[in-house]
């Protein structure tokens, strides 16, 4: 099978991309080739695969020369982050909206001139849920939760959700969404998010380095590894449709855990020096944002294609330590530790 | 103040323009001029009066020239149908969402060249609503109730309903969303909606014609008259963004009916000669569509908004007669009941 990658030079895109190349197979057909497009190029062993095809550049700008190819499945991951999208209008509609639509249209103009139908997964995110100020959100999001986004990010992929609905509806692709939850430990640096912290807080300590905390230690968050939602999106792939049992979109599997639960966790697991290199400093935006957000999330049907969120978040933090043992970076990454 | 009125040469338009022109003044200010944008021409009593200007042609056409111009208040009505968007995917994507995403754009921009924000108010559908195979519709859909529609028509106006509450919200607009409910007796032709028959088994025997009913008799269905969408409209337009208390979306009062009672009450109104044009003949194709739509909704926030659903659907009959023997053509729309 042939499979297209959005956002396949990302940390989740590419993580997904290893995962599936190791694998070799996914919903039973042999991983033939497999195209990666995103504004950077991914790593040197990705692109060492000869199975990988990069190709660099705005997807928007790509979609046109799409509508030739024919793709067995397509992971969506191709994304302006929530920061972005509130501070450059147009960039998070042209990234998050206008490319979306571009690419249902090129795989639909495809499967019109003969191709097959594609599935697609689309990386859809808990911030479709508000709340809005005149319906205060449920302490658990659902499934079925209304959603009422208070931010372009979280507007933007609640309509690409819908898209995807719609296209599915009329059989030009077999498509399906899942929101994904905040993914912590992501390594490397900061992005533009808001939810930035919540990797923050347990990276840059265990790297050696001072990590501030911008909101109150009882704060509660849904939250996922990035290996428990690569999980998600390949099961999300591989469900047929009846599982779904009607509507494409799901909540991923969530563990909603409180920041101070978080350094407990980190603490336990790295020691009380770690997380010393924790400090408090409320910054009110920050704290204001993440006060509209959900505090936990709930995930009937996720459960019910067999997924399951991380035991605790202390396993969290112990797997992001062992990705960093098994990666060349490790003296950095793990710095704090190792002092 | 100079409005805007997409669609202003529909049915449903040229009834809010002239109501507003016969008003003189919207929200406490004079409606100086009034812009009507639509594929066809208003009638000539509109464009007789000196504040309507006339612009025919598609609406996507005539965004870029809106950039340039400010408007203190839109009426977004202009649309392709359900039936019409069912059978031509393309054509509903351009008529109503690309559409409407060049109307908030030239909007935003005009703002952004230091206009004013202008009010919209934007006629979204009760066919936002499923039913989604897996979640059954409550018995009436509410204001809140989850919107997981199932034609490309309901898609395209929910998104619509997402982009004006997050324009809204980034302060490019004061929007808000109206969903109508199936407007009858709408006057003239049947038109390529699955909903069509709801007037034309009252409009076809006042007229002296033959009327096929495709459904049965129990099917109950949320409907409202013209007038009473039209002062939904307006009173939409007049709200404070506080009378919202939150979510932009609403749904419009309905009088949730049977069928039977529809022909009951035509039958009362004007006799049983009339009602006997009406012939049952089932189409499995519309019976399957309406089976999916809501058998009623109710309108807690336009309650909040004094707003009030017709008493009876006699009342809605009278009123069409009424409003045919105050036209010219009574002679032939009220045919059937002259005879």
């Amino acid at each position: 099978m042939k499979l297209l990658i959005t956002g396949g030079g990302g940390f989740l895109g590419s993580r997904l991309a290893s995962t599936l190349l190791a694998r070799g197979q996914l919903a039973g057909q042999k991983i033939r080739s497999m195209v990666l497009a995103d504004q950077v190029a991914a790593g040197p062993k990705l692109l060492a695969d000869a199975r990988v095809q990069m190709r660099t550049g705005p997807l928007l700008a790509q979609c046109a020369a799409l509508r030739e190819e024919a793709f067995d499945g397509v992971f969506h991951l191709a994304s302006a982050v929530s920061g972005e999208c509130e501070a450059d209008f147009e960039l998070g509609l042209r990234s998050n909206l206008d490319s979306t639509r571009a690419l249902l249209d090129a795989l639909r103009l495809n499967v019109a001139g003969g191709g097959a139908v594609p599935r697609l997964v689309f990386s859809s995110s808990v911030a479709v849920f508000g709340p809005d100020p005149g319906v205060p959100l449920p302490r658990l999001v659902a499934d079925d939760t209304l959603p009422a986004p208070q931010t372009s990010y979280g507007t933007q992929k609640l309509i690409c959700e819908h898209l995807i609905s719609d296209y599915t509806r009329k059989g030009y692709i077999d498509g399906r969404s899942a929101r994904l939850m905040t993914v912590t430990v992501r390594p490397g640096r900061p992005n533009g998010a808001a939810s930035s912290f919540f990797s923050g807080i347990i990276r840059e300590p265990l790297a050696g380095v001072e990590a501030i905390l911008p909101v109150d230690a009882d704060v509660s968050h849904p939250v996922s590894s990035p290996a428990l939602t690569i999980e998600g999106l390949i099961r999300v792939f591989e469900a047929s449709r009846a599982e779904f049992g009607g509507r494409l979109a799901l909540n991923l599997p969530a563990l909603n855990v409180r920041v101070g639960d978080m350094l407990e966790a980190l603490e336990a697991v790295a020691g009380k020096r770690v997380r010393e290199r924790v400090r408090h400093v409320r910054d009110e935006r920050i704290a204001g944002i993440v006060a509209n957000w959900p505090t936990g999330a709930s995930f009937a049907r996720a459960t019910r294609l067999g997924l399951k969120p991380a035991a605790s978040f202390a396993h969290i933090v112990r797997q992001y330590i062992e990705d960093c043992r098994n990666s060349p970076d490790a003296e950095t990454t793990l710095k704090g530790m190792l002092q």
